[in-house]
């Protein structure tokens, strides 16, 4: 046990700085009763997150069953910090999809992705951890 | 278009060279019928993953419904790495419990982490994205 708590917890307006931030994450999401997960590209539009997809792709399990999660994180040798959001995920069509033709959205990937999805946030939690990793100076030694 | 594919998967042998060199990755799982996703650090077994998670930790959905996927990744200016896994999450009771103590298994952080699980996996599957990022080099500009 150390003297201070090695976990602390983000505020809410930290967890939009630290997404503004990043535009590469993990999706988990339902499909067919199974729980998948696939990295994606993504941008911040007014707290909600906007990517891409392709049709036909495994992620249009979120048309099925619109319960997604969502996480970014950073690592560094002194701490991790790490954002989950939990929502709903909607495709978006017809004027709300020319909306994000303006935000700096583009596939990474050179490959056809002509669908918008939307993730609207229920929940935002974010956490960063100091890290204590005796084995980086002690490999092999029990506690 | 381009010329090349700019996906390319990987073999299920390179998967767990990465899964070895990596020590940090995201958990999706089950809660109550909702899908969740925390940031864990792991260890490779002979073909399985190993963490350790707290008593009373969300984690311990997992043995509600066992049906979990992972996600490592890797990302520099050129390409996305990565390997994902489905699977079943078992925690670890008796003598199974015993073979992790010897391996290089530490929280990274300093708070009680007394529960062993172990992720089998059924599915295992990589993928490298040669990165196309025009905004990088015409920001504000379309295609």
């Amino acid at each position: 046990m150390s003297d201070e708590d090695p976990v602390s917890q983000l505020t809410e307006e930290q967890c939009w700085e630290l997404l503004e931030k990043h535009e590469f994450g993990r999706l988990a999401f339902h499909l067919v009763g199974e729980v998948h997960i696939t990295p994606i590209n993504y941008t911040v539009d007014s707290e909600r997150l906007v990517f891409r997809t392709a049709e036909g792709s495994k992620l249009l399990g979120v048309v099925m069953n619109d319960d997604v999660a969502f996480e970014i994180d950073d690592i560094d040798e002194e701490q991790a910090t790490s954002v989950v959001l939990r929502g709903s995920a909607e495709v978006l069509e017809g004027s709300d999809r020319e909306v994000v033709d303006s935000l700096p959205l583009r596939p990474w990937v050179d490959t056809s992705k002509s669908i918008v999805v939307a993730i609207k946030p229920s929940e935002i939690t974010g956490r960063s951890f100091r890290l204590h990793r005796p084995w980086l100076h002690a490999r092999g030694e029990d506690e």
